[in-house]
């Protein structure tokens, strides 16, 4: 029989909890998800919970950061090859869009819902609204092997991801998957015409520089 | 001194309802816009208002109802002359994006949340949601003068929509204006662009036919 070293336990309870709260957050909504109901779904006691999160505001947004965090890492891992064409750039729109339809964003949905009519919510969570939105951004550019710095690929890059966040809306009432496949099959049709268009501004810019 | 015939002032004790309805939503939240809350600050007794809707869920609905229709009107009548050109399909767009940036969207943000962990509440928004969704593409395709049969005008008039409702997000715990105004400028833009090309499609279609 093994047994965990101490602060690999305390790391596991710890990742329990977060995932308890998104979970919970995603399915019962912000008023049901207090700190009693997610320690008794991640099976730690009351004590222990309090000990890693002090309070409930602590525990919910420690849990969208390690969530939106590692799903993150997830998506740099996963595209490794930047390749130029259609089929890339529909492969990168659809992963981002789907980014928005899971659990993480029905949990973050919850939160910021919430925010809206809490002021001190609202303090927490405008930082790390806009963290994620800056490392989303980044990541987005970088799958697409776009240049960030022409301005039209800017604003379109932003716009698939306002795009996203809306989608993710559309889908949290019903099932809205197979209107959405049509969806980005057609967005990415145009963004990948304007990121060949920025590619051939940016080549007669260096011949003509 | 007048005097208000009775049925006039059942429709204006009504309205005033649901105005308050939606304003405390949007500020207050799903959690304490109770009857009793809405009843106080329409300065409407708190038997009247069972009168007019016997419960929380009809006169929350009533209220989303009440108010998108308005909306809806109101945008009918602005846009009468529909002509061509990237500045009016800018106009069009910036308008339609505006819809989902106001009191109403935070209002209805409010009560889709909410449902999104209810189910009983979800039954009821569920039908509200897909009117309001086929009446804005109406509307949408109309302002715009577009064509709903070409499926890339179908698709990218429903991505306008859903642009329009994750800005509307984007803009609920900070003021988005002037990212947002970029990103309209960009897309209408492009949308434009598209628009030409399907009138393009159609006009050979029919020199072919």
């Amino acid at each position: 029989m093994t047994r965990e070293p101490k602060q690999d336990r305390s790391r596991a309870t710890r990742l329990r909890l977060l995932e308890a709260t998104i979970d919970t957050l995603a399915e019962s909504g912000w008023a049901a998800t207090t700190v009693g109901v997610v320690a008794q779904r991640a099976g730690v006691s009351r004590g222990a919970t309090q000990h890693h999160f002090p309070t409930r505001e602590d525990l919910i947004t420690a849990a969208l950061e390690y969530m939106f965090d590692s799903r993150m890492d997830q998506v740099r891992d996963e595209n490794l090859d930047v390749v130029s064409g259609v089929a890339h750039t529909e492969r990168v729109v659809a992963g981002l869009i789907e980014q928005y339809s899971g659990t993480l964003f029905k949990a973050a949905l919850q939160v910021w819902t919430a925010a809206a009519a809490d002021p001190a919510l609202r303090e927490r969570i405008v930082p790390l609204e806009e963290r994620f939105g800056r490392v989303a951004h980044r990541a987005a550019i970088e799958q697409l092997g776009a240049d960030d710095s022409d301005p039209v690929v800017h604003r379109m890059v932003q716009a698939t991801l306002d795009l996203a966040r809306g989608l993710g809306l559309a889908d949290v009432l019903t099932d809205d998957s197979r209107r959405r496949a049509e969806i980005v099959r057609h967005w990415a049709a145009q963004l990948d015409a304007i990121l060949v268009d920025a590619r051939g501004r940016q080549a007669s810019g260096r011949t003509a520089g």
